[in-house]
């Protein structure tokens, strides 16, 4: 498939997660939202479709999104959700559910996750709820959900007890991510997802890494070259993990770097209060430390990691929630084996995997971060 | 795998599901639940295990299982919800997520479904969500359990615009049906499971509803051979079906006969009202006569159909909800498509299909059976 129609006559950069029967495309490009080629061939013409999305995401893109997927949907319904992590959860999904029964939908109909990774997720794990699944495609609209969240079917709800612990893994039909949505990402919004593309480098990819380190300044200034290529280079690096470790039974672990801590730090501060890129970043620099303190990671390359962390902007001061707080919070995380931690270390920058560690290790290390009431 | 052990020397009968890495085997026999050989090999043993079950069920049987699972758990709890339909919600789902959580859960926690079709339904959907999937095994305490609902990885639950509607294809690990737990079951529960016991002959095996109709007596008053019988013969047909079409994208649908009617009879009288199987008995009849006025099935078989179900005790007159609320309920079955009721009628008896149907031929039969308020 060629995506190049009379118009737009500029080629669309493709990924592809190949996942066999489950396997899609991820396109990348200034202005996806209205070409109708980037959305053909997703579902027969009287398939209904409906595009989720939250107030201010959907009063600046809607609106180009409903009128490219007239060309392929006999109907097209739009539904908003309240902003942000606080509203990621059970409750809000129902709503989904309702609207969907309310206008009538079928195991055909598309759901559109038109947003960054909160509607993602949930958007998602409607899909893969509704009648047992539905198809859906993300749209991601954040540079965080372009270049991580968007990628790989891993869907959920945050559970007051821990985050993302309801979910499915539901792949989507496809992903297009247009670039133009990250002009008017709040600045804020942008740098929280400079930390997924540190962590995509941190754990993988120490070309990349260097990399970031060096474009730093064009990717905060929104410098479009810049923006694609870390859009670009993420996506290829998550495809290649997803495809050979779907549902996370060993190697996509890594892209974990930074969130055991930085969901403790999201849950332990109340959802929304942090961004997830905020805490994931603080969490890297934490869980870099830890590596250091087990022996696996040089005390240079860790400053390194915090110098960059820092660069993109990123808080790098963890809240004062008390070890024993961030300990309970952690031992939720899924990545948990009868009631031990396990987490993500780096074994040197561009290359990470899962290790048991003590409490007494992490509770150091927090301690000397200052996280004590 | 043999399941013969010192003390307990009867075999048990097993019927497998074959479905490569999701396969799974049923264990068909008396006493299961005091076996720890039915329970051996589904886990390492330093997880834990949650039995989900109601109070009714908890308190004949929970012991039992409690005993033989700390054979094979390092700590097995139990968890008692509200029993019937009218409790299969996300709500009460969502206790379950709250208890694992408390208990410390980790994704190799396995749950135990210790009761009906409710509880092996919510059971195994908040089994497919927890951590985005952890292992489940199905343990059946009732004839409409161990024959149909336990076995192919159908798992959900209601949303009060429509039965089923939130869910997820996840298949159990093990089903272990205990044939001693129908000795406490209530008549009026025992007749609801012989609903699908005819399903199951009347759209796949005609010498089997022979055998049915022959053998109606012998089940209705428990007879354990009688019994046995029709709980391994619906579960290999059914494990048939599964292996050849898991997800329901072609013949397992016909396994859904009686249920577009009988899903509508039970949203439109209030969840709990009508057991699933009396409503499926009495969908069946309506959904027989369906096929009748599409000149697909003989006069004589829809009325063979009806005095089995009959004599079966199960009732014969549909609610009278009105033809309107009917359709309105059926429009959201899943099996539509555009807006078009799509139903499984049957052939001949022992053979059935997937037929899009009109709104008019559906009223017809609905008025000629007296449905209108």
């Amino acid at each position: 498939m060629t995506f190049v129609d009379g118009r737009h006559d500029r080629p669309i950069r493709t990924v592809r997660v190949g996942l066999a029967d489950r396997g899609y495309d991820i396109l990348i490009g200034e202005g996806l939202l209205a070409r109708p080629d980037a959305f053909q061939g997703i579902a027969p013409g009287d398939a209904g479709a409906l595009i989720v999305t939250n107030a201010i995401v959907g009063g600046l893109h809607a609106g180009h999104l409903i009128a490219t997927l007239r060309h392929h949907h006999a109907a097209v319904e739009v539904l908003e959700l309240p902003d942000g992590e606080a509203h990621k959860t059970i409750g809000t999904l129902d709503r989904i559910f309702e609207t969907l029964l309310r206008l009538g939908a079928d195991r055909r109909t598309v759901l559109y996750a038109l947003g960054g990774g909160v509607i993602g997720d949930m958007t998602g794990f409607a899909a893969a709820c509704f009648m047992r699944g539905v198809p859906f495609v993300q749209v991601p609209t954040t540079l965080l959900a372009q270049v991580d969240s968007s990628v790989g079917g891993k869907t959920g709800v945050n559970h007051p007890l821990g985050k993302n612990m309801i979910g499915a893994f539901h792949q989507p039909r496809r992903v297009v991510a247009d670039l133009g949505t990250l002009a008017t990402l709040p600045s804020r919004e942008l740098v929280a997802g400079l930390a997924e593309v540190v962590k995509t480098g941190a754990v993988a990819d120490a070309a990349f890494l260097d990399w970031i380190e060096a474009e730093l300044p064009g990717l905060l200034r929104r410098d479009p070259d810049a923006l694609e290529h870390a859009v670009a280079r993420c996506c290829r690096i998550k495809a290649e993990i997803v495809r050979d470790d779907e549902r996370e039974s060993g190697r996509r672990a890594i892209l974990n770097f930074g969130h055991t801590i930085g969901h403790a730090i999201e849950a332990g501060t109340g959802y929304g209060t942090w961004l997830h890129g905020e805490a994931v970043g603080c969490g890297m620099v934490l869980e870099a430390a830890l590596s250091v303190q087990m022996g696996l990671l040089g005390d240079d390359q860790a400053g390194r990691l915090e110098r960059i962390v820092g660069a993109a902007s990123l808080p790098l001061r963890a809240p004062a929630l008390g070890v024993d707080r961030y300990l309970q919070l952690m031992r939720h995380d899924k990545k948990s084996q009868a009631g031990r931690l396990r987490m993500v270390l780096l074994e040197r920058l561009g290359q990470a995997a899962v290790y048991p560690i003590d409490d007494d290790a992490v509770a150091a290390v927090l301690r000397s971060a200052g996280v004590e009431a």
